[in-house]
């Protein structure tokens, strides 16, 4: 099986679990069960990595320091695109470089999502327009606000309509299991999700 | 009131959620509920970084790249210490410049918990001699081995015996929960994972 690249957006201010949740569930996820299996990438199903605007460091929330894998230049294809969210979602929205890569990394990908404030990037680009989606509950309202037809949805974890939207930071973490879900299927989610002592 | 400290060990081949998880939850509880108190750190309880044995950038279970904020030899005083696990937990066991560093600064903090195996770091210095404790479900029985009187509690999400020790992984999240809990009282814990959409 070929593997899926999971190419996870940061940037400074990015909500550590918004991208750390996502990229524990998704790089320990083994199409062949047990802890075995877990000392090789053999068995996995997404190669994940990072990508920045430039390979220099940045300082997610809290302080903690995180050297990108690659720059927009430099990073390979990106069969999933993962937008988090945090403090510093609101610089990245009048980012005509963050958008135009986002866009047009979008369009190239088979799957793109988002975490938390994440939304707010995609529905910038337009990639929500007339869709179903959601984001952290403090920015419902500012996403229901966009004027995009978007259909914000108040309860759901994360939501899925052509672009997988996820509510806040931690509820990243579920949708990563629903992407191991709908790629490798049940058993793999919840074999990973054992693994890595979560209940879902 | 004066911000408790947490130091958070990394090393290579850390697990990501097993620092990144407590890193997110202790780093953003705040004593004023709310979004606007995550703006500063002003009612932030505690302050949060990592450590390693040099300033190198680790690269965590997955490839994650992290510039550790503090050396062994710059830290600044540790009121809670923080060892997670991992792949690359076991070459720490023979390490006798980590080994002597978790002695030291465990003697000298206020609590010492683990996550994950770290466990088997914590009681590799005797710290958990005599004392129940957990760590991730496929090393109980290594634990349960050492010869050291540990009563391993199979079943806890975390055990707080003196010393707080958790089960695997995204058991640390719950760990620091409790540890909220415990110096700011549940109010704050669960506004804290309200704000990070974790259900307690």
């Amino acid at each position: 099986m070929k593997k899926l690249t999971v190419g996870i957006f940061i940037f400074d201010q990015v909500e550590v679990l918004d991208f750390a949740g996502p990229y524990e569930v998704l790089s320990r996820a083994r199409t062949v069960p047990g802890r075995e299996s877990r000392r090789s990438d053999e068995s996995a199903p997404f190669t994940v990595f990072t990508v920045a605007r430039s390979k220099s460091p940045i300082a997610a929330v809290g302080g903690l320091q995180v050297i990108p894998d690659y720059s927009f230049k430099d990073a390979p294809d990106i069969d999933i695109l993962l937008v988090p969210g945090g403090a510093g979602t609101r610089p990245q929205l009048d980012d005509a470089l963050v958008l135009d890569w986002i866009r047009r990394i979008a369009a190239e990908a088979k799957q793109t999502t988002s975490v938390c404030t994440g939304a707010l990037l995609l529905a910038n680009v337009g990639l929500l327009d007339g869709r179903r989606a959601t984001t952290h509950w403090g920015s419902l309202d500012q996403l229901d606000s966009l004027d995009r037809g978007i259909v914000v949805d108040r309860t759901s974890r994360f939501v899925d309509d052509g672009i997988v939207t996820s509510a806040g930071v931690a509820a990243g973490i579920d949708m990563a299991f629903y992407l191991i879900e709908q790629h490798c299927g049940r058993d793999v989610a919840d074999e990973t999700a054992h693994y890595i002592d979560y209940p879902r």
